[in-house]
């Protein structure tokens, strides 16, 4: 089968690959039928995640039909359409216990990291029981595929734990793929404010079409100020930190009001400045979290019933033979307006 | 009146002043029977704390007796015993209608830092009604002292922040008068395990006597390590700052359990490095948080039920006549051992 | 000044009365612009409510403008715009110390039932610093009304009591004006699907134009039997009651799924069956309330965000004068297709 | 094995029966150490439990060590000694994911009912990965069997569901087993007080010696005057119900204060009256719920850290051999004070 293979940092390939066997009694073996392309693939090929090491097949996001199953496995059978979470969960660890999927210490997220991922014709799904989501006929696949990781993403990790309420004022640093994931789901809150921060103006224009209720360019370094100023030198009751760096943390910290929650979803390589000298009797809480996809179920709700249209998120189309130019499209961005890519397998 | 007035950074003086008077129509006059010494005091006359200028009466703890109310308070009437907050309340603004007293736009800590204090024969205390609380004839009055501040402050900063629960496992990082305070109610909860974490051997025995399940003396630097090794290898699922120092709010960092909440409490003067080049995917809460006294009606009714004995923090007693001894052994509590000390007016 | 008075069961004027004028420290008098008719004050006609006596004045629902304030009322001054609550907080005691506003002992619903109301030119409100809300200048006075009382009922009582959650499936049980503020309100949380029941086709037409993605007309007596087959057997996780007799009540124990919860809204007459036999394990949560304007912030937030539109509620306008053709289009609600009526002061 | 088998109605003995063999890849087979009898057992012989038919063995509660694991089992051995909760969890369904293991559409509340069951030599866990517990070498095997059904019932069903809390006031109404159990456990939380109700004085008299702060015999039917002057006219925060008869549950609606929250443990048998023309205004919560063991972790790591001594609980011991007798004592707990009885495989 044909498969996009990490080789080292800077280099990848499409390849020709053995289709995966059923290793253990509760794997699935999947059929992709559509799969995607998330930002950690990109900083797997800079070599900055050193789990995943070379001769890997990437990608952890996707739908397909279920094509052998362990015999362990008893809620699939072959002829099951499903969505594949981009976290593996055992279902039974102490993490799993506590719905904390993403910390399963038989699973998390390996898809496309420490096994083979989903890139490819074909993918084996260890737990598919607790890993795969049965998906009715006749489903939209490319909307779905936004819920392997995105929308769990941006959902779980930004508007569960930013706590976003109604009536309240939220502001989105970030409005790449994962902060216009969060702001498509902090409406399902109905929050009052939405303010969209970022330095590139053709991704805040998009932001605007998706519901946010104001956008600041913050190149010129006032955002801050310009928050303030909108909130009535209160600050936002939720920051969300959507690009994961120093800087953009920081602002964050500047912006929360007291009683306020600031939810990091960047995936940082460095420290930042947690400024405790000002914030220390602010009343405020930070949160991290990798994505538990615990929401699944419950996203799988709300898009059956149409009220979100992650189809959004998706700027362009590719078939698995041209993966190598659907990389190309979704790494240069800022040239080309990508936000989600689909291929289609 | 007696009463002790800071007079600018290292200064201070037991002095002759007017008696308050009503001001506003919800004050009450309060004739202090006993008070004490906060280490916020310290911090104030050090410098530290801009808002509190020379020539203030320190304190904001204590009980007494209402000797006057203004013509709008309702609860309260001259000859009531009363437990006075450090935070004082309006009841009004958009904060206290969300029980964050800390933030009050017309009250929070005040006194003994923008108003004056308790530190003297008696207090002008603003907000009555919704910042002093009725307390029995007969009722202990050393331990409700401790019910000013340093209780609630444990008891929410650290303990309901730090979601301290059944079985769980909690850190404390300081055995001062506050890391104690934290001790006595986090036990409220039934924690499997309590390590109390100091550099001080003697604070550290108090702390096994208090409930503490663990102690370890941390100034070899392998604090860490070593409760890692206790918990085998998981971290603990609450950490509790109660220094307000880098080094111990990084400490937290590195024993925090994924899933886990590190609160602060300490008082910093600097900011402090936010590892989320490591925490980032760890599901991780930090909280911040200035004492609102939301807590005090709870904390009565434990006390009623004898269910805590906060007179153990209390070393030493003294006299207001005496109070410049009791500052001097407050601040110098490594030798003299000073936890709390009771001022009697 | 002209005011509707309550004269016994059956018996209702258009009146002269006296100004009222300021009693309290904590008084406003209150010049009403807009006021309405509430469910409730049919109940107060029919001789229901034995804490209303003749003599009173009705209402409890409204918008003005302050007239006077008593010398402790620091939060308003004359001239400004207020939005009444329906409950009246003092702020101090035990129960607004939670939040728990309805209960307030010395406030909690008395407007139009033990103390004179809104349908008058003018009304007295004590408490005034925390029991008016302020409203913008050209904010839109109709909408406001609804702020009063429906709303917050609705959301608190229903959708906030009823843990209505993205993705989850509601039914409301009475599409009369309080079953729609639910319907309106439980939108800020983005159910999967919302189910309309009632006896009115009409009002079931209504509730479809306000949002719902079902409605069933339960005079058949299937009503629980339909519910069931459109959740594929499981039931509804959360059935929230607006009726007020246990028909309607026992409906909603038939169609609670497990770990589902029931919020009560109705005035209930008599007791209702439970059926524990069936129910005992079922891990249901059953609730009650009455409204505690705890939100009315939230929802003012909401309101000048535009994320709803109260007016809808709204049917026929009135001055006044005519207010006895009004409680006549309101009562008889059947006929007239009446939800909420606006009387102009 | 000998085993003890519902023959019908009224009958049951001791019979000679196969060994069970894993019948499934996720089955283990479980040699019974300790076992003991459950109020729902007498139930069953009752005739009251249609689901449980003749033939069936009896008990769901034990500790005991493996003997055979299927092919899927990853966490458990033969040789390893194991708490078996009295709920079968699959871990993959719809309420397994939501932590709700007792609705679990691939067992739920099955050992003993509709499978066989603990009270034999040897016994069939399904889904063992999800329904067996480790537990150490050298545990106090009778206390952990209090933890296979009723502390987790005690602790889940009463003090997590009515929200005890510290400083509360608690009342218990039924001072057997279960009740008990919930005064055990509601004490993690330290409640101000614990008022336990029951017509037994002997019961009442352990009960005070577990730690409530009153007991109240109600055979003079004047328990809920009672309550209200205990607790100023109040009522209590937390009302829990451990019988499963209309009168005790009513009486819980007599005492429960504005706010407060209702905890249904009873199986009850027949509807009880709920009297919402009292209630519909008081802000009460009224929960169900059938034991999940989701706490069980929690309770395990208490157990270790000897923050509850659950022997208490036990009163008499047998030996297999004898557990005719054991049925005959604790069917007669009036008489004998039986609480809990040990049988000894």
């Amino acid at each position: 089968m044909k498969a996009l293979v990490y080789l080292g940092p800077g280099t990848k390939a499409l390849e020709e690959r053995a289709k995966p066997e059923v290793a253990a009694p509760t794997d699935a073996i999947v059929k992709i039928t559509k799969t995607t392309i998330c930002g950690t693939d990109l900083h797997i090929l800079k070599g900055d995640v050193p789990t995943c090491q070379p001769g890997r097949i990437l990608g952890h996001e996707g739908v397909g039909v279920v094509e052998h199953t362990g015999s362990a496995v008893t809620a699939f059978k072959p002829g099951d359409r499903v969505l594949i979470s981009c976290i593996s969960a055992c279902g039974k660890c102490v993490y799993c216990r506590k719905l904390m999927f993403s910390h399963c210490t038989a699973g998390g997220w390996i898809l496309g990291n420490s096994i083979d991922g989903t890139q490819a014709e074909f993918v084996r799904i260890p737990h598919a029981d607790t890993s795969l989501y049965p998906i009715p006929d006749g489903a939209d696949e490319e909307a779905l595929v936004m819920l392997s990781d995105i929308l769990p993403t941006g959902f779980e990790c930004g508007v569960l734990n930013g706590k976003v309420q109604p009536g309240n004022t939220v502001a989105i640093v970030g409005a790449g793929p994962i902060g216009l994931a969060v702001l498509l789901t902090a409406q399902f809150y109905s929050p009052a404010k939405i303010i969209m921060i970022d330095i590139d103006d053709n991704r805040l224009a998009v932001a605007k079409r998706f519901g946010a209720t104001a956008a600041i360019n913050s190149a010129d370094g006032k955002a801050a100020e310009t928050v303030m100023k909108m909130t009535g030198d209160l600050g936002v009751d939720t920051a969300i930190e959507a690009v994961g760096i120093p800087a953009t943390f920081e602002l964050c910290e500047k912006i929360i009001a007291p009683g306020g929650t600031i939810a990091n979803i960047g995936v940082h390589g460095t420290k930042v400045a947690l400024h405790l000298e000002r914030l220390w009797d602010r009343n405020i809480t930070i949160t991290t979290r990798l994505v538990d996809t615990a929401s699944t179920p419950t996203l799988l709700n709300i898009l059956h019933s149409h009220r979100i249209d992650p189809k959004l998120l998706i700027t362009h189309r590719f078939t698995l033979d041209r993966i190598l130019d659907a990389y190309e499209t979704f790494g240069h961005a800022a040239s080309t307006g990508a936000l989600k890519v689909i291929i289609e397998a």
